[in-house]
């Protein structure tokens, strides 16, 4: 029998419509598909009922991607009986900052086809929205907690920076993002550029592009709300 | 006057449906606005007429990004004329490889609201079909072109991987496709996963991950033919 196809499914970032962020594509797939591994079940549920309200939620064969041993089993046994799986994360594109890449992994030792779907993804819209280098530029995910190697953290990304332009990403625990916001302008350098991009996608929506110096208090009370935030350090592009 | 908006518009990666890659949002935004700064002109007005084959695309006001000089002109003059602007890259999201990020920078130095759409990145497509770590990785753009200095960088990458487990993703020009993946093959460890993404988001789209030493000359043949082609160094993701 012919083996299913993987297909990673991105999900909404915050409160969007879907037609806002997702292809036609990727949520005729998303309607279509019966068998899910996904990061939380329930997020699952409630993104595939937005989608298609009237499909019943409870036919869908759902299993989280944690813990993995039975996940993976479970993965690897759809896609031999023939099933289309979609891999579904909470939030933007799965394999980004959840266990999705280990079924990734699966397919590809299957042979199996991989498809991923257009999405949205805050690493990549923070990027856009930052004006600064696009050719070169690294993901972190999470920096230390502990704010001395947090801060030391900072200052390794700002000389990356500094030496080779390349534009340094990275995300905080949305209820830490205060305290990353004042870490920010109490460490780096008055002139280094600091984009944050938050609730990305959403009606609430803001982007601020500033040197460290300028991110006042009153700057930073704007963005320290519980919310999705993505943080970008690098050199602004011009035109000269 | 109220300023005008800038809006990030993204670009089909090839031969695509426009519906397959773009939400409705962006295609609304990108049929609705009337000012745009552009990679190719001629580029920008055939998929400015896929999206709206009714328009006449000689009514658009479009401004090469090269030179910067005169387009950061018109680009300044039409916000503060209360246009909303939008920045088109020939493939993919403006500002990753192409001009687009000076335009970002311009708008946030005029105050003016950076709206970044969804649409499809080969860069992000790569990593999520790699199962490779999508919490750390870097982009690096083109590599050194000469061949020595090409092959060091690739070592520097899989020391990258072997050291920090983060995802290295590069592109290269695609008449030397097939010369960077002999380059790979010959020069990465045999146990060096290596993943190759061609034509991502088409009709042909494929992918192989494999460690380097089974890129065997017929896999690389597979991929030699000069289409869009994202390469990535990495440690495939387990559930272990």
């Amino acid at each position: 029998m012919k083996s299913g196809t993987l297909y990673l499914v991105p999900n909404l970032l915050g409160v969007a419509a879907p037609s806002d962020v997702l292809p036609e594509r990727t949520i005729a797939i998303a309607r279509r598909l019966q068998h899910f591994v996904v990061e939380t079940p329930k997020v699952a549920r409630g993104f595939l009922k937005t989608l298609a309200p009237e499909r019943t939620i409870a036919d869908i064969a759902i299993i989280a991607s944690e813990p993995a041993a039975p996940a993976l089993a479970q993965c690897r046994a759809w896609l031999h009986e023939g099933h289309d799986v979609g891999v579904l994360s909470d939030a933007g594109c799965p394999g980004m900052a959840d266990p999705g890449a280990r079924f990734v992994t699966l397919a590809h030792g299957l042979g199996t086809p991989v498809v991923p779907l257009v999405g949205p993804s805050s690493v990549l819209l923070g990027l856009m929205a930052s004006g600064f280098d696009g050719q070169h530029f690294t993901f972190h995910g999470y920096l230390p907690s502990k704010p001395a190697q947090r801060d030391e953290a900072l200052r390794q990304l700002e000389r990356q920076v500094r030496h080779h332009g390349a534009t340094q990403i990275f995300i905080e625990t949305p209820y830490r993002n205060g305290a990353l916001l004042d870490a920010l302008a109490k460490t780096l350098d008055g002139d280094t550029m600091l984009c944050v991009a938050q609730n990305l996608t959403s009606d609430d929506e803001r982007i601020l592009c500033l040197p460290a110096g300028q991110w006042t208090s009153a700057a930073r009370q704007r963005f320290q709300g519980k919310a999705p935030t993505i943080f970008l350090i690098g050199r602004a592009q011009r035109g000269d």
